[in-house]
């Protein structure tokens, strides 16, 4: 029996995790759950999976599911609590699926609790990656990726050497404008920008999936999770999403883990790591899919692929600040406030200003990261 | 450094073989060598590769050996001869890559004689699956795949637990005649069915690509050599032949091992297996091959297939009257006897008159296939 707890719970990744403790309930025991302000939800999560210890962002929430809940939980909030349920819960497995660079303290501090760590939350190590693997090998705690891509690398990479790995492939749809040009690209809509092809996830990652952003955040995770350098990680265009990415090796053999689009099956493949178990999920059907394609990631068609890839490539306080810039960027896109390629030119116009650090701690991360989100935050104001 | 003895050295997995060891002058030495009739090649390789002993099919090729060697290798012959570079040569290793039923008793000595097994015979596990697997438990030795299918499966297990298996999917080119209707079939020539898409193979084995027969036997082989039953083992046509075969978990994940056709590729693993060593081969690169297509391997349009996976339903005798029957009716088509679907009448036929018998020893499985042959000639005689 497995000892949960989720950082994220009412988001995307947590209520597929929650689903599949459901398909598991003699394997897994749920103790802890953070969320944001969402208390609907929440109340309703408390009452099925019956937590000990319950976080929301704000007290307001957390009094919410206080009043409403059938039993005596125990609700905090705030960065406090979020930390509590992160590190001091009975949990031994901490599912960091928070969105957004507020995942990285909670993260850090169940490392440094010995948890094993399910990690969704792309900042963690985007913005970290140095000092939480050097945290996670110190205190010899396992981080299990929950990306359908990372997912795929590990699961490619079971029973390998790695001296034997001689590059990742990281798959990408392509998102929501593959197909359009640069030029169609100027008028790109937010409704359409929302619409990715494959998967059901957040806005957030909808649009970095437009930007390929995305895509690059996870290049700079992979160079962490599995220790290679940026020559050894490639990304290719598949626009089914089947093939969730791949592993070349030094003879020539190429290692693939395919599926549906179901967040399900590596959430569950972390959980279960090393072994696997039955999931109720779509099974694939290659014959129904018919074809597959591919297609090179073309670096000035994407710039914010490029872009990650140099500030991945630079190192130190970098990527934070591509990643603060870019979530910046993104908001004010959804908010109507910039266009869709102004979401790259903004995120260009941030690192040109920016004068790098090399090593950064934590407080110069979150210090470049301040500052990003406030150059960003202006940027508006002077193209206005 | 692996000693290895290479039965069928002078045919297309040896030739590949002898290419994976010359790239690996450090790795291997190779100790013996057997081939069939094929002086002027086993006279190179002699040369090239120094080995102790040599087996030659006749006593006439051996003397031939035997006086152009440069220095004074022990050349023997005959089925005496096979055994003994088999079995008694100072090898760790052996590859069975002998062609035909003929391949069986050598690999049956090799591994009463504890040596690691290659296989690329596969008659040895169509005809005597339940044997050899029991000998090799008995002996503690393992069988290493080395068709790229059963390669690619090896490949998917690896770091995998049996019982996390849903199936295997055996991926099929479709051969020479993928697009071929079957009224089209009935006027198909020797010419037209020796041209492969994308693999360069033997004759023999080009045919029963063209028929299916080929991915019929590697089911069986399939069958023995992970453990599974029918119900577990299916195919998919994949006419690019880059996805090598499968494995769907319980999980619904499904891993791939994809590469280029190259036979050096699976050869090299099963002798680096579980390590993986550089290897010079053409690499894949999937942007350039675009797509990737698939369907159902329909039984109607196959029947060869259809009837393989009776006759490993059905066990006994009947799998090696199969392929027996299927080897002399290729056989007679290479030879212009009879036309391309009669291949698959004629073995119908020597099925339907053979009466199974279960549990076979060694003498009544090595009886049933010359009791098929003998048939299968007959069929001849009977049309004509």
């Amino acid at each position: 029996m497995k000892t949960i707890a989720i950082l994220g719970s009412t988001g995307s990744i947590g209520r597929n995790t929650l689903e599949v403790v459901k398909q598991h309930p003699d394997r897994f025991q749920v103790t802890a759950l953070a969320a944001g302000s969402n208390a609907d939800e929440m109340v309703k999560q408390v009452e099925t999976f019956r937590p000990k210890i319950v976080s929301m962002a704000t007290e307001q929430a957390a009094q919410q599911v206080r009043e409403r809940a059938s039993y005596p939980v125990d609700v905090i909030s705030g960065e406090a609590g979020l930390l509590e349920v992160a590190a001091h819960s009975d949990a031994s497995d901490v599912m960091s699926a928070l969105v957004g660079s507020r995942g990285l303290p909670p993260t850090l501090a169940a490392i440094r609790a010995g948890k094993t760590i399910h990690l969704a939350n792309k900042e963690t190590l985007v913005m970290a990656g140095a000092i939480v693997m050097a945290e996670a090998k110190r205190h010899g705690v396992a981080i299990l990726p929950v990306d359908s891509e990372h997912s795929a690398i590990f699961q490619c990479l079971n029973g390998e050497r790695k001296r034997d790995v001689r590059r990742l492939i990281v798959t990408a749809s392509g998102g929501a404008f593959r197909d359009w040009s640069r030029k169609q690209l100027a008028h790109a809509t937010r409704e359409q920008a929302l619409t990715h092809p494959n998967w059901s996830m957040g806005a957030k990652v909808t649009i970095d999936s437009a930007t390929m952003m995305n895509k690059g955040l996870e290049v700079m995770e992979a160079r962490w999770l599995f220790d290679l350098s940026y020559d050894q990680i490639d990304v290719l265009i598949h626009p089914e999403s089947i093939i969730h990415s791949m592993v070349e090796f030094e003879d020539g053999a190429v290692m693939a883990q395919l599926g549906t689009p179901d967040m399900k099956g590596p959430i569950q493949y972390a959980l279960s790591y090393p072994e696997r178990w039955p999931l109720e999920t779509k099974r694939l059907n290659l014959a129904e899919v018919g074809r597959l394609h591919f297609r090179e990631a073309d670096m000035e068609r994407y710039p914010c692929l490029r872009m990650a890839y140099e500030a991945g490539r630079a190192g130190g306080t970098v990527p934070t600040v591509l990643n603060a810039a870019n979530e910046v960027a993104v908001e004010r896109f959804l908010d109507g406030e910039i266009t869709f390629l102004e979401i790259e030119s903004m995120i260009e116009e941030v690192l040109s200003r920016h004068i790098p650090q090399a090593n950064p701690d934590l407080e110069a991360l979150f210090e470049a990261d301040r500052w990003a989100r406030e150059a960003a935050r202006r940027c508006g104001a002077q193209a206005g």
